[in-house]
């Protein structure tokens, strides 16, 4: 008989309290039975404080990007926030170009959570995770008084591989890029709103959140020289493609009529006052590659069903003030400044 | 003229509110001013949204760990969250024999708090990073509604390298090897516990909260053929040796007179009925190695300031039970358990 009894955790009625974040025997407990038994991998699996890998070749490059994520409330239409810390740092660690390989993974629970959820929760992160191919190798538990969190938020870093030789970043876009969306915008921010807010549309709205490494491979595979790669999440598409123009100190000329919005998305947006050009994505990416190639690069994406509903939507050009500028289908001219202000809370 | 004024956060006497977590012009503030300005490093001034690295040489393999830190006060003698958050996730890679070299940090700030506190926070682990040879080089700041998070809650994701013939990990130690300590127990947890509850001592208690890469760089530089290291934080010695028994599939014998303890951590216990072997510690190391060789990696570790307290306070033995027991004084013996219950909350 060992001091460890294994036993049972009541998930279906079960509530976190104090002592699954003590580090002791409810901790342990909690750890095999709600995550390590769905995460299994050799990795976790050596019960170590820290993970220990190999990469697949030796002098491949890392990638390394970590989000936290207290999105509410924790399900929504298109996904949970399992799921979404799951897809959104591997987007991230994608975006370099890079292979998504490993993840780690921090919870912190408002004591009184329910197990149920929990275990929800970890099963939609492990399917995720399946499903992008990388395997939660590492993580921790803390466990918050009643009132000093909302439910839970998980923080998930990752750590992904390239070949040395490849080069994609924002400081690489230069006038004369297209630049590429893969898809409509503001599904993300706009599904979780509708939910909030118990709207309802004639075409049901889902969050878009959904890994783009996939994608980003297909996309590397077509021999294009991407310079740069990056997913709109908090901001939107505005305000993303101000953060690369100053990295790149440049400007950026779009075609409004070019950019793909769902009805149900700009219906809402009309009706909710809001721009979707600020709405956060969770499964779209933005790609700058010089003009000559973008319909190379067009035709790779829209290959991938990722990347089915992609469109060049417009230019990098020559500006000492870094300026987003937008035609209007009417032929007038705007500017698409930084997000100010908060419109739309905790989306991710 | 940009778009991004460089419009200058009143650090003094501002406040972090919901905008701070947008995305948008609020944030990149809020990035530029408190964090990016003190963890200034290349990686991080490449403006991605993951950091892109090279290993020391081709190879090499990964420790890759991550912890969330939800410590309640955020400063406390001897520390602070920031300062912790870093040590933490540094020592925990560090116990592969890894070289700690990259971290990753995510906040989560409740709406409300004192940008000044931030401040002092964020410098904090600037410090500390640079004391123990590592780069804050990628990162993450959410912001919740007041009444959604008690302050701040800091993630941290750590990776480092090590050679590929090192093999240190729990499930190597076994019968015949020695335990060793790095120094007294229970420092930390009663720090923290005292400063709570304000109570006063003749000598003032401080966390041992500190880095021990530079300690374990020391052991390994001496050839003792080392097992396995762990930290015991969170459950104390005794659930560290626990999990390690249970890993490792043995038993453990200990010398209660041979773990060192100061004297107003175990006055401070005896007070409050807590056992100090149930205590976190957040600068201490157990070590297992050949009983051979331990005369040999004492030495080596009392030669370090982190380990000058250093001992020698038990052995593995074969034992299907994986038991931990520990000799009294008196003589007589008695079983150390996992930790059950929790004895302090939010400790780090």
């Amino acid at each position: 008989m060992t001091l460890l009894q294994e036993k049972p955790l009541n998930i279906p009625q079960g509530r976190i309290d104090m002592t699954h974040g003590s580090g002791g025997r409810a901790s342990a407990r909690l750890i095999e039975q709600v995550f390590a038994s769905v995460f299994d991998n050799p990795a976790l699996a050596e019960s170590n404080d820290q993970a220990r890998l190999t990469l697949p070749e030796p002098g491949m490059r890392l990638a390394f990007s970590s989000d936290s994520f207290v999105i509410f409330p924790l399900f929504f239409p298109g996904g949970d926030i399992g799921s979404l810390a799951v897809h959104g740092t591997v987007n991230d660690v994608a975006m370099a170009g890079a292979k998504p390989l490993w993840l780690s993974a921090g919870f912190i629970i408002e004591e009184g959570f329910p197990l149920s959820d929990l275990d929800r929760i970890a099963r939609s992160m492990a399917a995720a995770a399946h499903n992008c191919g990388v395997s939660i190798v590492t993580g921790d538990t803390k466990v918050v008084e009643k009132g000093k969190a909302d439910g839970l938020y998980i923080n998930t870093a990752g750590i992904g591989a390239f070949r040395a030789e490849l080069d994609l970043s924002a400081k690489r876009v230069q006038a004369g890029d297209a630049i590429l969306l893969s898809g409509p915008i503001g599904d993300h921010g706009i599904a979780i709103l509708a939910h909030r807010e118990k709207m309802s549309f004639a075409e049901p709205l889902l969050s878009d959140s959904a890994p783009l490494n996939g994608l980003v491979e297909h996309m590397l595979a077509s021999g294009v020289d991407i310079h740069a790669l990056r997913d709109p999440t908090r901001g939107g598409l505005a305000t993303t493609l101000n953060e690369i123009a100053k990295t790149a100190e440049v400007g950026m000329r779009l075609e409004e009529s070019a950019i793909p919005i769902r009805e149900s998305v700009r219906g809402a947006c009309e009706l909710l006052g809001l721009d979707p050009l600020y709405i956060a994505n969770e499964g779209r990416l933005i790609a700058f590659c010089p003009q000559a190639q973008a319909d190379k690069l067009l035709q790779a994406m829209r290959a991938h069903d990722k990347g089915s509903e992609a469109a060049i939507i417009g230019s990098v050009v020559p500006d000492a003030r870094h300026w987003i500028e937008m035609r209007t289908p009417l032929g007038g001219s705007r500017i698409v400044d930084w997000l100010n202000g908060e419109p739309l809370p905790r989306i991710c």
